[in-house]
């Protein structure tokens, strides 16, 4: 597609660039954007900017921050003897979205990729094991997902764990809450019967 | 959801006021900018700001234009005694890219709308018939789409020029190019049918 002007040909790019947004969506925004007030485009570049330029990541949990400390970490009522290895910040806010929650968090940033070329050492994984340094921990729980760098990442963890008193737990995997039988995938129904647990 | 940080809520926000674009896609997006240099948050906002500030109209078709004239306008070897009469920038492009048409264009910015507070004087209508002044235009395409605004605006149209000496035509319509009978429309079969024109 030829655009009949240069302005709207860079910003459909810079706009494509955006996962899941092809051209002709790109187009579209773009479109949309020059029928609104201009408050709206300034709005919205100055948000993605001073996302970009001023967030700041925890320096305990690493999760996505205002401040240097978030407001997690900050809470004096949370519960500083469990701590919940999870993968990226949307983890974190999935996980608090459930209210089930009481404990720390402890974001990797990533998990351990040998094809992407991520190693331990490219993961939150110092300052983790710093933080258990103390002894408060009692609980690691790992909320990983399934893939197979998850599961090596929670082996490397759980293995270097291993000398340490700490209770090391796993989020319970199954069948959905409300889903039916017929309708799981086989590996994890043949997990969830494997694995049983106590009728309460 | 929660959002850890005021910063990521703002960007949200903004990002999800784009039509199509819900609060979990404007997420992953705001998420994805975070990720990604700083250089990149910082184009994708100026080729935005800078699309929306310096954005300029062509006088005599009013389609999106780098120049007081766009290029189609400016093209001498264009033929300036055809004029197809469009709502949006959208269909010059569309019209464009099909490299079948060499005459010129006039963008209304929308079609006659009695619901949406729409009237002919809303329209580039003015400059359009200010156009056909010179007489150096024999012939007007009618290329609408077939929504009832659409027609009306058509109609209006048509009306007005009435008197002049000029050839109205319109897009034809049928069934699509490599379209099947069979998975085609009632109206546009029908009318395709009752419409047929000559073999050749």
């Amino acid at each position: 597609m030829n655009y009949p002007s240069r302005l709207l040909d860079d910003a459909v790019n810079e706009i494509s660039k955006l996962p899941g947004i092809g051209k002709k969506t790109a187009l579209r925004l773009a479109l949309f954007l020059l029928k609104q007030d201009e408050e709206v485009s300034v709005n919205l570049s100055k948000a993605i900017v001073k996302l970009r330029s001023e967030i700041k990541y925890c320096k305990h949990c690493h999760s996505i921050s205002d401040e240097q400390v978030c407001g997690i970490c900050n809470n004096h009522s949370r519960d500083k003897s469990t701590l919940c290895v999870v993968e990226n910040t949307t983890d974190v806010m999935a996980l608090e979205n459930t209210s089930q929650y009481f404990g720390l968090y402890h974001v990797l940033g990533g998990v351990i990729s040998p094809i992407e070329g991520i190693g331990p050492s490219d993961l939150n994984l110092n300052t983790f094991f710093e933080r258990l340094e103390s002894g408060e921990v009692k609980e690691v729980i790992l909320a990983l997902n399934s893939t197979m760098e998850a599961e090596t990442t929670a082996f490397y963890i759980t293995k270097k764990l291993k000398e340490k008193n700490i209770k090391i737990t796993t989020i319970a995997r199954g069948v959905p809450v409300g889903g039916e039988l017929e309708y799981t995938d086989e590996v994890t129904l043949g997990r969830s019967i494997a694995r049983r647990v106590i009728y309460e």
